[in-house]
């Protein structure tokens, strides 16, 4: 079986056409529109997602642990052998160069083998057992045991900044399937053959493994129409969601307003304030400069961690970290934006910044379309704390530098920040006393928390964090990246008294499943 | 020391007046009032409380294991410590009766100290460490290291028909206190002075404990105005809250409306439907008819798991349950109602049902203030299915029987139910298939299942579930009542390429707390 773009979405099995307006995908280094075009679901469409998800969904919560395992790996499986189609579709539609895609599929086949591997440990269902104590006085106590089950359908919305890692087959989509959760995707309109192809392997996958085929389904639509749809059906338990804080605002907003509320994982906003310790600052101003710039410009600075914002404290290692940036930057080349709408909202932004703030320095420019022009602006500390208009977010390789006077200043800036998904220290031996008084700030503010690095780049691994308190996400408890993140789709539920043949394997007599589990609060794997 | 009511606020270690409105207690048994008057809260009390709160966060979110289970098992001795007069007045403040108290206080106690045990074991930590691996390629693996921290200051609503073991220092205090989060509690006003008497408890037991005095405040308002300035000021970051749909949905939209939305926990409405299954019934139709009423008449009906609805198909044992049932409803003695409210709105939502339902069976009446006259319905499924407002909680001592003519109909009725902290099931082997049939429906619509008991009683322990979909609760992913409720409390930070002297002692090397953690995604203790 070969992969070919045929303009379709994928309603379980079946390849159908939309039956409202159509789009085609623009290649942003040209502008030039990129065959077939795609047509947009109807409500009818929507729903039928939303009723294949729903008839899924018993059967596929209650899938073993291996099957639901090998099924994320034959997922993985099936998006490598769509082959280097998959790359060419990407760059054309996104602009995006060809390591950075390969990179990101090697990401998001990894997260799904990761997602395989947690799924078949099975601490995810949190099994917990108290036994029957009949007597105990004065009355005696039921067994009681609980484990963990899928929320229901899920609706994921492609980010447009990781055609891959962060879309069709992405984290969001990852850890719902891991979870037990049938996924109905709403494409990014920005790739959309990139999400077919995706979407094509998820189909491919869910046939071979012998699922129900309402598993998985990929729609497009126009405008908010079809996503509102989806959020709003009441067979759709739980969303998944990374984007700009209006977008998120306005799922949320309807989720809310559901006979049923449901809950939203919006990813949404972020400066990701990066501090310079005098310390550090002092030892190697010129060198925190350059490697600054070369993460705020790296892929157009179109990252969710770009850092949007540099705290420090006036003095020579702060002049010397402005002129390598500013000498950086002025030679940092136009990358190509992902949409037309992004590189025209980073322009506005950059503008409305000019207006308000010192202008430090800026990229080369480009007549071609679509080019980032990289900007550095300054404010004070006292300025940046007057106006919230200056917190504001400019998706692409835009950061502001604070200047504080002292250390007051400083924590004080903190306190005022919105809530991140990163804060980074750089610091040196003697800036530990500093770091120790801001990291207890830093970690009501922020997800994760880094030192001496880099906030762009999120591994996909057991401890990561990739949320923050509001606007960073909508909701600080979970995390979209690293394998806590199944956690976002699953309940918990009790069973009181049940006869042995009537109980889940999860919390069965002897383990069958011989996972970790919770024995009158004990771990252990009996 | 002894405890004295003086009517009064309790703003950390400061025992302050209201200067609103004042209100007392009513007994009502007898509708009289007791003595002292409650004055109630200004804006600036309010902002008092939750600065308070506030500053005390960053102290007490970061106290030893040690040091706050000892302060959560300080909690539960001076409540001990309040002796009899506790019971008198929650007595005063409720009809409840004396041995229903003692056994509730004993409850709260033990919730305090199964919380102090839990927190000991830090496996509410969550640790996770994913070392650095520098020679990964392409690129090296930072250090990653994970805990969970305190969400930051709770506001927490006592419910009126818990007083102890859902009010002051109840579940949602215990579970917010054991996370790490400072609690501010507004008190209910069906019981104020057994609010002020555990609220003592609790100020003392800060104190002896050498915590920050914000740890914990009470307040008392007036209608919904203190209420809603708690949940709208910025420094509280989660809401608990256990009572009426109407009451919950409106904290909820508040905490929605925040510059910064925060999770709201509210317990609201459930019906709790009993399944009769048709071998059971037969066996012993009688017998349960009486074990029901038992349940069903239990306190006055006034438990969020109430048995508010009973399922059965037709039959000679469906009749056996009716006349059994009816029998025992009409010797059922008219109990006191928490309050002159609830006993109005019993009263209303009796004759709603009445005027849509055949009346089976009413129990004893009174003359006597704020009795709850039992009241047993019956409709059929059809019925049933056609009118939503046949769902709606009736909280007391009210029960609708829907009778169906087959296995299609009940199925039927159960995929329309709303969301339910319980669902029941009583069953003999024979009707093992039917159950296995509606097992995995239950699952999506209730929180806890049981098999041949009644859901009155809710064991606090490690498995328990007390939550639900909505509207049973605001958040099904949750528990407010077993040691799992900690993680509503809780979110996950991660660090990243810490210098070992910064990290938090969870996640520093070589395990020094002894707690369970996962390193490289393996359980254990290293």
């Amino acid at each position: 079986m070969t992969y070919s773009l045929s303009g379709t979405m994928l309603l379980g099995t079946t390849a159908v056409s939309g039956t409202e307006a159509s789009f085609k995908a623009i290649n942003p280094a040209t502008n030039a529109s990129l065959e077939p075009a795609y047509a947009t679901a109807s409500k009818a469409q929507v729903e039928q997602a939303c009723a294949l998800a729903h008839a899924a969904f018993p059967i596929y919560r209650e899938t073993g642990l291996e099957q639901r395992a090998a099924f994320l790996e034959a997922c993985a499986e099936e998006i490598e052998a769509i082959g280097d189609a998959l790359i060419e579709r990407a760059m054309q539609e996104t602009g995006l160069p060809r390591a950075r895609l390969e990179g990101e599929r090697g990401r998001t086949t990894g997260q799904l083998r990761l997602f395989a591997e947690v799924v078949r440990e099975g601490s995810w269902l949190e099994a917990r057992i108290d036994p029957a104590r009949p007597e105990r006085k004065p009355l005696p106590r039921s067994d009681l045991r609980q484990r963990h089950i899928g929320l229901g359908p899920v609706v994921v919305f492609g980010a447009s900044n990781f055609p891959l890692a962060f879309s069709v087959a992405g984290g969001d989509t990852a850890s719902a399937l891991a979870a037990g959760c049938p996924v109905v995707v709403k494409a990014h309109n920005a790739h959309p053959g990139t999400s077919e192809y995706v979407g094509q392997a998820l189909q491919r996958a869910v046939k071979r493994s012998g699922l129900p085929e309402g598993v998985f389904s990929l729609v497009f639509g126009a405008g908010n129409v079809a996503g509102t749809a989806l959020v709003a059906d009441p067979r759709i338990k739980a969303v998944g969601f990374t984007g700009s804080r209006g977008g998120g605002t306005a799922l949320i907003q309807v989720a809310a307003a559901r006979r049923e509320p449901i809950p939203v994982y919006a990813e949404m906003s972020a400066i990701n304030p990066v501090y310079l310790l005098p310390s550090a600052l002092e030892a190697r101003g010129a060198e925190l400069g350059k490697a600054f710039v070369a993460s705020l410009t790296m892929g157009a600075g179109q990252f969710c961690t770009n850092p949007g914002l540099v705290v420090a404290i006036e003095g020579p290692g702060l002049e010397a970290f402005e002129a390598a940036a500013v000498e950086a930057i002025s030679q940092s080349e136009p990358g190509v934006m992902l949409t037309p709408g992004i590189a025209k909202a980073y322009q506005q932004g950059v503008e409305a910044q000019a207006a308000q703030a010192q202008v430090l320095g800026r990229g080369k420019s480009s007549s071609e379309p679509n080019r980032c022009q990289a900007g550095l602006f300054s404010v004070t500390a006292q300025t940046f704390l007057a106006d919230e208009a200056l917190q504001g977010e400019i998706f692409g390789s835009a950061s502001t530098l604070v200047r504080c006077r002292d250390e007051a200043e400083l924590l004080a800036l903190t306190a005022a920040l919105e809530g991140q998904l990163t804060a980074t220290l750089h610091l040196d031996s003697e800036d530990k006393p500093l770091a120790a008084r801001l990291l207890p700030e830093l970690e009501l503010k922020a997800g994760r928390i880094l030192v001496n690095g880099w906030p762009t780049g999120v591994e996909v691994c057991h401890a990561m964090v990739h949320g923050g308190p509001y606007p960073a996400t909508s909701d600080s408890r979970t995390t979209s990246v690293g394998t806590l993140a199944i956690r976002r789709f699953l309940r918990p539920v009790c069973y009181q008294d049940l006869p042995a043949d009537l109980l889940p394997q999860a919390i069965a007599d002897n383990n069958p499943l011989a996972i970790w589990r919770r024995i009158d609060g004990q771990l252990g794997k009996v």
